[in-house]
């Protein structure tokens, strides 16, 4: 039996990967349940060993990371005394930050011979490759997007942020901790008069680089769209292969809706 | 006679260097009125030679350059045959950015004869070296601003921004376009549960690495420690020797009754 198992977060990524694989085992981490989709499995971090155990006996041979978590709570009285012994090791990762946690959880996953597989290979429809899905690009957006993409680039080395706005060649947000929304909701209410005049400027989002593209990738999706146009902006890029986007169709939909161009560069 | 110009802008800036100084000449650049001083000359960019004349017959040997200018707009009919010849110099300079603009009107200033001296010279009151102004500095508030001040120099790499907000080595802010007021606004608009947990974090600011420290020094002031107070921040960290405080005993007082520290670091 060959069968893959979806570590799912929260959000609606679990379910959108689930709808690609056959008769997937969904397994929920504790705290943190998948919208629309009923788990088969809720594991706790403190009993990775068992849960590694658990899935060998459900046929599991490769395993898919989806959705949105936070770093758990760890309660010392659930351990057993396999994944105990994981501690230091997940400790050490996870005081060098998010990135070196989830390599670290990676490793466990192989090491207890699991192959992990990233979205783009488990449901290649969720994250698109190069080209326009929609609207046009012109020179001042690719030249846009080319700043955007070296500012994230340099906002991704110091681990901040995954996306910024540009137009005309200034940037006039970049993400940090709160995210998105907060992001694009600052420029809905910055004045008139401070944004270049002439072109709409987009917003751009990319993984940070050298991250594991198997894991953690950002989202973008239809909500994502009707805030970029309530902020004012021309369109959408993104880093072409490294950006999910959840409900294409409504995506295209609204981006078209609203006069957006959607662009995986 | 050896007598400095200010080559003034609009704001509070020109009057504090003025004050610093034994009968300067206030030359305000047209359109960018200092604030609380009088102008005993006013010149335009597309007369930029018959002002250095103007200079030099008023026994000027020394400019500084200090408040806030924009781009101005050229007017093709107000050029003199000798600033004329200069425009091809400008507009390429312009083309790549406002650090070469700048560096560009610095040399101009500099081949005419002219000393170019920075705030840190002309009125050292201004731009505090190494110290805690007032309040406590932890160690925790040490880390962060080292995080804040590798963020700011990634940024200042790309052409981003000067400051950020970090708590607990999240980054919490990056200043864009709308400038620290927005920054420091939408960090007091954060919902309390994105915050970490603990201490209250730091607003940082920097002169971008490699900036000419003659000119365009990023500023702090009192309303800038009662936007940080209001975002809920710990205190305010800048680069010593790279930011101007104007008014410094107000902010001291502002920020000891706010209960912040102020550390040029």
């Amino acid at each position: 039996m060959n069968r893959t198992a979806i570590i799912a977060g929260a959000g609606h990524l679990p379910a959108a990967v689930a709808g690609a694989l056959d008769a997937p085992l969904v397994c929920a981490l504790d705290g943190f349940a998948p919208l629309g989709l009923v788990p088969d499995m809720v594991f706790r971090v403190e009993r990775l060993v068992p849960f590694f155990r658990a899935l060998e006996d459900a046929g599991v041979t490769r395993v898919t990371f989806a959705g949105a978590v936070q770093r758990p709570r760890l309660d010392p009285a659930v351990f057993d005394a396999g994944t105990a012994q994981l501690v230091p090791r997940l400790m050490a990762a996870m005081a060098q930050g998010d990135d070196a946690t989830l390599r670290a959880v990676i490793a466990l996953f192989e090491e207890a011979g699991f192959t992990v597989a990233g979205t783009a290979v488990i449901a290649p429809d969720l994250v698109p490759g190069a080209g326009v899905l929609c609207g046009t690009v012109s020179p001042q957006d690719e030249a846009d997007a080319a700043r955007a993409a070296a500012i994230v680039a340099a906002l991704g080395a110091v681990d901040v942020g995954q996306g910024c706005v540009v137009a005309q060649g200034l940037c006039l947000a970049v993400e940090a901790l709160p995210g998105t929304d907060a992001m694009l909701a600052g420029v809905s209410a910055m004045p008139a008069s401070l944004r270049p005049p002439g072109t709409r400027g987009l917003f751009y989002k990319a993984p940070k680089p050298g991250q594991d593209l198997r894991v953690d990738l950002p989202t973008l999706g239809p909500d994502t769209v009707m805030r970029a146009a309530q902020a004012g902006l021309g369109g959408i890029a993104w880093q072409a292969g490294g950006v999910i986007c959840l409900d294409r169709d409504a995506m295209i939909a609204a981006a078209v809706d609203a006069g957006l161009f959607l662009w995986a560069r």
